[in-house]
């Protein structure tokens, strides 16, 4: 199967494929905040829909994926949820459509959330908490040809709270992580790291060294791309590096869009760069 | 402010004086499934909603809370919010209104979560997952009069994988509990503890005295009404136990709503004893 084939799911070889073709593991995040774009599109019946659609016609050509963060559209209720319905649809299915919504909850809940994020909005993977444990995830891994993202080490400063401390001879995101790999395969399962743990990031590819990560954090939250690429990159890529605001704010003005597509671009070359360097992006283009 | 007052917002002092009032504590749980309601229901144009409202107009007066589980309506995408915001809508104001989401992220993302479920839906409160810590709750506390109700110990299965770990001298979830009670307070946090989990419920309450916990699990996830109440009770009752299925799923006939009272008026006389049992109805009768 050709990867840029056009199924209504993206398996880990089309998805590494996806990768090598654009030489970019670029995810641009959709946390579109009504009050935060620009005033002209207020005109519009679906102003945050109209937002979303030209930057995604704008970035689609630099970013192997699309993250879309349900609180921002859960603030407006209904209407917020039906953006995101059409916002998820207008994602060319040439990209890997990711639904940040860090759910969990007892079995037969989330096998209800899994059934509304990769059936009732198409989208091919989502995000998880992992605190309830196995078979509050379970549910998500059962759905073929999707993908279940377990929050492993997030950006944030409260991960010392919890997921940093102590737990026996590990610290506790490292148990979470250690466990959860034995729950799904690296070809369902992936992790949140967060871009601005690279301090750890060394050592947690190393106990994971062929899972996927979702990478949050950078830019904005202040994680570098270099780092989190020399740490973070494996044989097959393994990294999925997300940008929100950096990319979708890059403007507040008429030319948004077309803003938002040059640092979306700069990323994807900076991206190619360490590609090569790593020797991934080569090691395609000899096949 | 009488515990009767029509406001829209419900603290500490109003929840205990709806509950010295009805002598009980019990929660129904709408965790309402397309597929699982009477049949003749399916004729109307939003049938989740109808039976929602027949549950609440038959339950009300044996109950002082509901809660919505975001899964089952979000496994209808928009039209399933919609029909969320309108049960939300119709849950009188004399009742303790809960969204059982599950939400958590970080701090900006936490803030739109916050904001939808305390504003936009006007719930009383919003279960949260603790894993990214502080900074991922504090958002919700911020929220004036409104209640953040905190992952502890759930009821199922997957709770050994982490909350029952062992971190230094503490279970998991009493690490968890021990550090969130400090970004709370009584008045605006609680805890969800499981019902299946009344081996540690004692000494849970010995560590949180003051703290409400909402405690689902009873019924069809076999949680015993009577070992919760005698070890979860504290001087202003301080629970508020939940069942979903056992009550909304009393009958598949056309008798559903008046079986589902059925099953919510032993629940209750069964809480008004050990309310009575606890000298707790009794001293409010006196004063």
């Amino acid at each position: 199967m050709p990867f840029f084939a056009e199924t209504d799911f993206m398996n880990r070889k089309q998805l590494i494929g996806q990768i090598l073709h654009k030489k970019n593991y670029l995810c641009v995040g959709l946390d579109t905040d009504l009050s935060a774009i620009p005033a002209f599109l207020k005109s519009f019946a679906d102003p945050v829909f109209e937002f979303n659609k030209r930057i995604i016609d704008a970035t689609r050509e630099y970013c192997v994926s699309y993250k879309i963060n349900t609180a921002f559209y859960e603030v407006r209720g209904f209407q917020g949820w039906e953006t995101m319905q059409k916002t998820a649809d207008y994602i060319p299915s040439s990209h890997f459509k990711i639904a940040d919504a860090k759910r969990g909850d007892i079995g037969n809940s989330s096998a209800q959330y899994a059934k509304a994020f990769f059936e009732t909005l198409g989208f091919d993977a989502v995000t998880v908490a992992p605190y309830m444990g196995e078979d509050s995830i379970r549910p998500f891994l059962e759905h073929k040809d999707k993908w279940t993202i377990l929050l492993g080490l997030t950006s944030n400063e409260g991960a010392k709270d919890f997921e940093l401390q102590q737990l026996g001879d590990e610290l506790l995101f490292e148990f979470v992580m250690r466990k959860a790999s034995r729950w799904g395969t690296t070809e369902n399962l992936m992790f949140v790291i967060g871009a601005t743990q690279t301090n750890l990031l060394a050592k947690i590819r190393k106990s994971t060294p062929d899972h996927f990560y979702l990478v949050p954090g950078m830019g904005t939250q202040g994680g570098s791309l270099k780092e989190i690429s020399e740490k973070g990159l494996n044989a097959d890529c393994g990294l999925l590096v997300n940008a929100s605001r950096a990319i979708i704010y890059a403007s507040p003005g008429e030319d948004f869009a077309d803003r938002s597509a040059g640092v979306a671009a700069d990323y994807a070359t900076e991206m190619s760069n360490y590609l090569s360097a790593a020797g991934i992006a080569k090691f395609q283009s000899k096949k």
